[in-house]
């Protein structure tokens, strides 16, 4: 088994040496020469210098992996293949596409006879060793085609991989798994504030994560991680209060509100990142401008700092 | 009609003023000589130098009416009083005590013979002009003594307050009332902060609000009072991002924990201005350190800030 | 001043009589030739049999106002005017549209030499006597244009409508007009809960959102709504507990996940909408099956019912 | 080393079978006989018949464990053994008790030279076989006494069992535990629903559920067991949606209403637990009547149902 993987960063750099591992063979591209260079020594990864090149080197069915940022560049790289490629090939988005996109391209590659399939990819660093979690979307036909390049990523052949349902369903199968993973590091992280913040109890919080890792009923594998981070530093006092959040976060919520579903929680979480995020505080700054137009209640100015 | 008030700050004092237009003679106490005198010389207001000083202007039954800090203050004052008063006086806490403590007083003077009546009082800085809405618990027999107070008090004399139940009743009808507020105010500022992020229609908050006041559906008294400051200022960068809460609203959301109802919008109103206060953010220290331990997303250091 | 109005609906009809109380020469049409009837004998309104018709009785610049439902009504009727009127007509979309439609149809319109309107009304069933609060995004020439009817709309000529922005923005400001209604209402719903729920004090709805209603900081147009309903019947048993949502709710919230602000009162408001509407309730019983499995908590089984 | 277990139902039963595997002996009491009965033949536990009698069975330092409701019985117990118990001696609240109370009781026991330990314990009926995660308030004497309990009881002798800080710190770690517990299952009950809601992709939750476990971000324990429940049924239609709720997430989210902490995640998944339990739904008939009452939209009737 041969396919081409385009875009070599932290997620599909790593995918191509377990890849390598599991003895499939690959053509890596990726804008950096020297990732690829880096790759082709360290792995036996065929490099190519560019996507044609990378396809060139492949025989029919021809499979292309995308490891690309969602959006335009994933958008467009799929424009340009479709010219290259032929009736019977394969083009795979492991990214983190929104699913309503995947279904668009699945479509439109479909009517040119070329196979898609949206894999969503859970794992970050730890796939590369553990393995990477899998969620497929993609026609039965395309699915079997792609079982051993799926079983050589999953951390064994028969778990962590899973064909879900048709094209766009792998991405929204990811999008669902980041929703629920914003919800829960928001759970941690709401309820060791609240332990931190009984001063009087003097707590340790790497002693007390460390502790509900065995047969709590809240152990899980963010648990296990923040633990061994909080044994390094629990103060945190050199990390920015400042939360990112991916579109997968954003995607979640708009779901939601199209299903009519309640997910406050998900939402919730979702949220609290903008809080962190707000530079401004218009609505904080509005508040009480009202509290003291009602009640005379004495607002903190700004001026003078 | 004559009563004692104690306490002559902000909601206080005009409280007096408001009672004198009304006719009602006030004998009144205040930790600060300086404020008594010059609410005497205003008002025709009758000076006290002590509370027990006070006391002895009255005439059974006599009132004492408090706005006093909630909590320990008024705790202590009504303490005090009891060995001042006799039978069949009557002791008012119009400030803002939690109900649980009002019940409880109220059961205590209950057992010394000393009326109670824990009069919610809404109005703020306007007040004195357009009359305060009160909201009472108390025995009928308290409430029929002092209705003649109330409806000076009121904007008229049969409207704007109430005697809506027992003792303690009141502040509980107050309590809601505020968490209410609550609610409505972070609604108005999170809709006016998405009109304002909405940069390509730059639009005219102060515009907007005053359109709004004339047959819209959220018209009201809080919109008239925004309306007014946004005229005068819509960038607001002099007033800090910064929202004080009161035990109102805190215990509003602890009723309704204990009440077993969902009460998530007057819960988040609260939490928002918990977020406004937060001058650590640990939980978002939290996220952004285990988004880098399963991500190895870049983490924002605060280092050389 | 004449224009036409397509749509005689609940809005649509009691806007026409207002509009005709205000002096404007209005020709309507309605799919119900009953309502269209009705409206001409009522207030001088004049016919029309079809859309067409209507525009015919029109002279340049000839001013179509839209009263339809948002979605694929409204789209299609534009698409269909487009082909009837000329350079410097003008059309008026009046009801619910997502402004992000507003847009793309004025850009659509504009290419076509026709000017486009969209005006966010608010006013309900109270608007025929009260005026309506419009919301208007259009450029300054449509604008002037239309100043007489806005004006006749309006409670007042100087007050109640506003020409806020560019075409979309007079849709975006009502979307968000209604996002804080969401919010103002639930916040009321809540408190009123928490009221009912405090047995003990046998608190009477009527009497307390009645007392509100003067000089209180919560005195609002849905408060005045409210007590006038309650009055009537506070216990609604005869009221289904399930709430309708409407688009502009949603777009809201999806809004502020879009411009990255945190709007949880807005989203939760929403949300509870969404409870209601639940008839299966899957989430609650996947939570009381995992309780089920770590404690061996009892599941209540729907069995037998 | 010798204790006596009061309380012997589903947790306090199963401890005292893994406290005899580890060679602790336990002199048990239970309401029921049938129960003591059961437990003394299968484990070699020792019988009492009262608690005093399981007193009498012990020497000095005496440690009694109580697994008793939370509440008036625990409190009840506490302080009927403070008239069976000496100086020295030990009682350990292993129940899920608000840890108000224990710094309570245990200040009370101090004065009567009691040592007193609370131990929020998590594990569930899996304690059994996989141990015990014990979080553990007390002082260091106590502690030194307990130890070989709680490594008798914990998964392993040396993790799952921490002494996290004085009297109190135990039941109040186990709250925050519960707290996050909550969060978590809203999180995954949130996206389950989701992945369900969206019906053209007809996913396969246990399928996905089980993949997940797998080198997905959001595995966790919680996850394995609802994964092995969702293969043995997923449509849950003999499952009430009915969620309950206990003590200890009520008492986390008034905990950080105290703290004024924001914790809007843990206090949702609380919320959402009520509207479960919520028969009549009055804020959502309000709201409907509010509806009514400004738009004339049209209200679910009940009538005839």
């Amino acid at each position: 088994m041969r396919l081409a993987m385009i875009g070599l960063g932290k997620m599909g750099g790593n995918m191509v040496r377990r890849l390598r591992r599991g003895g499939i063979e690959v053509v890596g591209f990726d804008r950096s020469t020297e990732v690829v260079n880096q790759l082709t020594t360290e792995s036996g990864m065929l490099a190519a210098d560019s996507v044609a090149n990378a396809v060139m080197q492949l025989s029919s069915p021809r499979v292309v992996w995308l490891m690309l940022p969602s959006g335009a560049p994933t958008e467009q790289q799929i424009t340009d293949l479709a010219t290259m490629l032929s009736p019977g090939d394969i083009v795979v988005d492991g990214g983190n596409s929104n699913y309503h996109d995947s279904q668009r391209r699945g479509a439109w590659l479909a009517e040119r006879g070329i196979g898609f399939m949206d894999s969503g990819t859970s794992g970050g660093v730890w796939g590369l060793d553990n393995g990477y979690c899998l969620m497929v979307g993609a026609t039965a036909e395309v699915a079997a085609v792609m079982k051993p390049v799926l079983q050589a990523l999953a951390p064994e052949p028969d778990r962590g991989w899973a064909h879900v349902g048709p094209v766009g369903s792998g991405h929204f199968t990811k999008m669902i798994h980041n929703g629920i993973e914003y919800g829960m590091m928001q759970a941690y992280a709401e309820g060791l504030e609240l332990l931190r913040g009984k001063e009087e109890f003097n707590l340790d919080l790497a002693q007390i994560t460390e502790l509900w890792r065995h047969s709590s009923v809240v152990r899980s594998w963010l648990l296990d991680l923040t633990a061994e981070a909080l044994k390094h530093d629990q103060v945190l006092d050199n990390i920015a209060p400042v939360v990112a959040d991916s579109g997968e976060g954003r995607w979640t919520v708009v779901e939601a509100v199209e299903q009519g579903v309640a997910a406050p929680v998900l939402t919730l979480a979702l949220q609290m990142r903008y809080t962190s995020q707000d530079q401004i505080g218009y609505a904080h700054r509005l508040l009480s401008t009202m509290r003291n137009a009602f009640g005379g209640h004495a607002v903190t100015s700004t001026k003078g700092k």
